[in-house]
């Protein structure tokens, strides 16, 4: 047995508990991982409240990433061995003391990093990555101008972090200013954009003189379409990642897709089969992991909640109070 | 001078007249064509509305596609050389005795085909292999299904014949039995459905048990926009070529763009480049070409009118009576 963040029921930050459950075992191909450290994700507040459930044959214990140390090998696990550092993406169970995971999607954590510093690693890179390689295939398009929503969002921060490097110029969204400082002072964004204050379309059409972004990157959903139509470039390209504002979309108006060629696209990293998430692992290992730490890309870890404050961690994160990660730490010691 | 279609005022049919203009010279990688053949577009009527300007340069004249014989080569046009039987795309200019056009875009017409059949060539195969080939990558994405709206048009004709050479079983929408008949019986489609007898999202479903259409050809729009991505498979991608229908879509969500990671893409060909036309008539010449010549891909044309009778050939287009080409020739007796 061990112990588990575990859900009474669907609902509130209430509904977390810390119980006891079942130890995974190790099948073919799968490493045992005594976790150190795992981090939130949206995806768990969605799925706390019962509006996302994992896909088939993951565990249903929240948490989609984890670092810590691996406990046991599967057979068929390539050169992996027991003591081995480890992060990695998880289809689910990364709130426990033990979880298992496919050993191609295991990216080493080298010694200069902390367990805290590998679990912030997979989601946020491997998804940011994918939308802007996979995707929106950036090294082919590159764009001028990269509009990312959300830019002090985890994701938004290693987005931002990619595009730069390969010479775009990224336009960020924040609720504050000091979200908007961090993200042009820290992140190395070129302009960040307060969409509290200010239409973001009008802002996008001065900073590029009309020219518009090559690329958004978008977590907000319905509630930013058709001003993110208004923002794209000619052949300009829209990824969906996530529905902040929900689905719907107001006065919905196509006629600038035809008019401009522009490509909107909707990705999500969770129900990618293992291949998929395997060359995005690999991607991560041999260009972002090298880039992290010679200092060129930066983790930011927003604060470290020890598991038994779960509750008030996922309360920090739906007050959308964070910028960059926030970890879970400390299973070690329930 | 010349003889060409004009138009007194921005309107209906009534407003096409013939008259007289200035002549074309060939400048630079142009070539001067003596027109035997053109044909209907649907942009020709959005055009002679008023609401469809053509590209900056371009002839003002209507007519996106001629068949005719190169009457003066000018400076730097390769091996092309007066006499020649060529057909080509035109940015304009096609309703006329004498049109110009770059001459990385001519396509020669070989003795076997007619200058009906030769002008009947470029704007809907250029199109439909763009659409399938450059836009929704179909080589990659290898559907078993491709769901193609107006599927007696021109476009949905030649779109048939090019994806069920590659392989995927081919749905077309259908406004009369008489089309649905057509499409099945004579271009090879493999299910005809009357989109006003029953919904064709649900008829989708069913042919397709539920997993959806890799590939949609659109040219309806706001009205289908819903349907379409109820319509498609996981991962499938809409490619949008027309409003028909207007731009509006009525309670848009866009829910299923992520649940199922759909890609949605607008794409027209008068705006694009020379350098990417030029890609594509190369591939008409190359690949469908000899099968044209060989019989294994049809050209359908659904009537002939002399250049006088202009305006009747627009009232028939609008009137969305023809299955294929509407051609229009007689020039050389005006």
């Amino acid at each position: 047995m061990m112990k588990a963040v575990l859900l009474k029921d669907f609902g509130s930050a209430d509904q977390l508990y810390i119980g006891e459950t079942e130890k995974p075992t190790p099948k073919e191909g799968e490493l045992l991982v005594r976790v150190e450290a795992t981090t939130l994700n949206r995806a768990d507040i969605v799925q706390r409240k019962g509006r996302y459930a994992p896909p088939p044959g993951a565990s249903d214990i929240l948490g989609l990433e984890t670092a810590g140390v691996i406990e046991a090998v599967g057979p068929n696990c390539g050169t992996w061995k027991v003591g081995d550092r480890i992060a990695s993406l998880l289809t689910g169970g990364g709130y426990a003391q033990f979880c298992l995971l496919p050993y191609q999607l295991a990216i080493p954590i080298p010694d200069q990093l902390t367990f805290p510093q590998g679990a912030s690693i997979p989601e946020v890179w491997m998804t940011a990555y994918q939308v802007l390689y996979f995707v929106a295939d950036i090294e082919t398009v590159k764009p001028e101008f990269v509009l990312i929503h959300a830019g002090a969002s985890s994701v938004g921060i290693a987005a931002t972090q990619l595009a730069t490097a390969l010479g775009s110029k990224v336009i960020v969204t924040c609720g504050s200013q000091e979200k908007a400082d961090f993200c042009t002072q820290q992140v190395g964004a070129h302009a960040a954009i307060q969409y509290k204050q200010e239409a973001f379309e009008k802002r996008v059409e001065e900073i590029t003189n009309g020219k518009g972004a090559g690329i958004i990157i978008d977590c907000v959903g319905g509630g930013y379409f058709q001003q993110n139509l208004a923002s794209l470039s000619v052949e300009g390209r829209l990824v969906i990642i996530g529905w902040l504002s929900g689905t719907q979309v107001p006065d919905c108006n196509l006629a600038l897709i035809l008019r401009k060629r522009l490509r909107i696209e909707g990705s999500t990293l969770r129900a990618r089969d293992l291949q998929y998430k395997e060359k995005l692992a690999a991607a991560i290992r041999d260009y972002c992991l090298p880039k992290i730490l010679d200092g060129s890309f930066k983790i930011f870890i927003d604060r470290e909640f020890p598991v038994g404050e779960i509750k008030e961690a996922h309360e920090y994160m739906e007050a959308n109070k964070n910028k960059g990660k926030i970890v879970i730490s400390g299973f070690s010691s329930l």
